[in-house]
């Protein structure tokens, strides 16, 4: 807000980035802050849009973000998303000029919440080399659902087409490590390698399938043409690729298919069975999708979210700058 | 038609087999014929169904296959996704009650062919641990995609989640193989292994990812909701799951989002600079999906499709006892 952002815009944002820290991925939470500050002194980000709904027609939605922060745009887009199936049964909502939505997940939630399947899926700039390939072309392009269940938590799937993300890469160098598993990345020349280095001196991350992974390339490629070609956001992999995510969202109505509630005692039954079935040595339960974040969350709303010293230093200082008054941390 | 299918039924069943061969998938081509005559003397399949739509709401249809042909079925439901997709802009039909439908990509290519994207999953019986399990709960769960380009071939995604097929650990144990890759499967306890004895001892094949399977369970799990929960046909993890394939289908209409030429012209753009990108070591040329089996539809419409003589036995014999002369096979 002292940036010149709407209370309205600033709560979306804090709330979004707040239950990314309360779901465990703390690479999408509270640590963003001092960045977002200096995407609106940078006129990255327009602190104070929501995004203008370009296209309407019908099921079909379009927003130009208007470099609006993305939690606030997507929020908006996700709502056009889930009225639009309301009177269609289904909806497809695109997102052009973006900033960063932060996690699929909580768009998707907002059309579960409503009984509602929601899909989002987001490109950005490459960190990924095509099957085949070694240049940076495509980014991790994650994929969400969501998909309401009854008694059952809901499942909630929210991943990447990439064996890792760069920030994971970003977070064991900072930690001086050198080596990585492998199967994560490949060096500039294409070669399969373990060295952090080599990622840094042009190598990609690779995508999902291990020995198959022209299918996480195929689902990734998927990605960036449905958030970067259908919506004009243009793709990762284009020369003048800008900034943000483009996004593509989509709504179906439950309730069009089959009464809710019978819809519900089915995710419940097989939900169940899967949660029943027989585990491999050394597991303790098969999760379902989005059951790892849930858990995390009741976790962490009993027990508070640990900042790291280092995020906690780099937030007060933007907000003493600003002239924003932190609360004194609580020791662990 | 010797046993009862009507001329179209029979053409349509006739035509995707041969489509199939030609894109060099033939463990979906006219191999499949001597099972598919023996479902409809078994009673499994009714080869004068096409299936009736049972609900139809706005842009959401739900068919019930009648327990007709696959092809037949999912192609009928193909073409209301599209009418509704034109109305509407998206539409999603489902369909239960369906035999197997083969691969997705024919349907995909129903929506491309009509400027839309469209997309055909389907769910079946389990051959697939959950992440962390051992029981067969999962089909591998095909999923496609097809997005038209303009003078580059289309964008078509035909993809399992599993990191193989079971036909190809049938197909290794026919020819007296007994080892397999490392990370195909999982023996009945949990364990990795390679003996192909294994998986036919109750073992399950691993869902793609490697070391992060848990995406590819993730999204066999989702195709499992929406082939099955979402449309009644049942989960393939079920107790009582019968036959054939629960089906999930999507179109979007890509006119109401930009002018389908700009759109195209964009497609034009990423898939050159994929194809244009430096290649790995080793590497000829970086694949587009979809383009493989483009390429080998053009090399077997050229120079024929070879089909294996035990193949070609079972036909002949199908036929023979059917009273339908089948021509003599041409040498290789």
């Amino acid at each position: 807000m002292k940036k010149g952002a709407s209370e309205e815009n600033a709560r979306t944002v804090a709330k979004l980035l707040v239950n990314a820290d309360l779901a465990g991925h703390d690479s999408h939470g509270v640590y963003r802050i001092p960045s977002y500050v200096k995407f609106i002194e940078e006129g990255k980000v327009n602190p104070t849009a929501k995004g203008v709904l370009e296209v309407d027609r019908e099921s079909v939605g379009l927003f130009n973000g208007e470099w609006g922060f993305g939690q606030v745009v997507a929020t908006e887009a996700m709502k056009e998303a889930i009225k639009k199936a309301r009177n269609y049964g289904t909806s497809a909502v695109g997102i052009h000029n973006c900033g960063h939505i932060g996690r699929m997940a909580d768009y998707c939630l907002m059309a579960l919440e409503k009984d509602m399947i929601g899909m989002t899926m987001s490109n950005a700039s490459g960190w990924m080399a095509p099957f085949g390939g070694v240049e940076r072309i495509f980014n991790p392009c994650p994929f969400g659902i969501g998909i309401p269940s009854g008694k059952q938590r809901p499942f909630v799937l929210d991943i990447s087409m990439s064996v890792c993300a760069a920030g994971r890469i970003e977070v064991k160098k900072a930690r001086g490590e050198k080596k990585l598993p492998e199967g994560w990345i490949i060096d500039k020349d294409g070669n399969p390698s373990t060295y952090i280095d080599d990622f840094f001196n042009g190598g990609s991350i690779l995508p999902i399938g291990g020995s198959v992974a022209y299918k996480g390339y195929g689902l990734a490629f998927m990605i960036d043409i449905l958030g970067g070609a259908l919506t004009g956001h243009g793709c990762g992999s284009s020369a003048d690729y800008r900034f943000g995510n483009g996004v593509f969202m989509m709504a179906v109505d439950i309730s069009r298919f089959t009464d809710i509630d019978t819809f519900k005692m089915r995710m419940d039954q097989v939900i169940c069975r899967v949660k029943k079935s027989k585990k491999a040595p050394g597991v303790k339960e098969i999760m379902i999708p989005g059951e790892p974040e849930s858990l995390e969350e009741e976790r962490r709303l009993r027990d508070g979210v640990l900042v790291p010293d280092t995020v906690w230093h780099d937030i007060s200082d933007v907000a003493s700058r600003l002239g924003v008054t932190t609360p004194l941390p609580m020791q662990a």
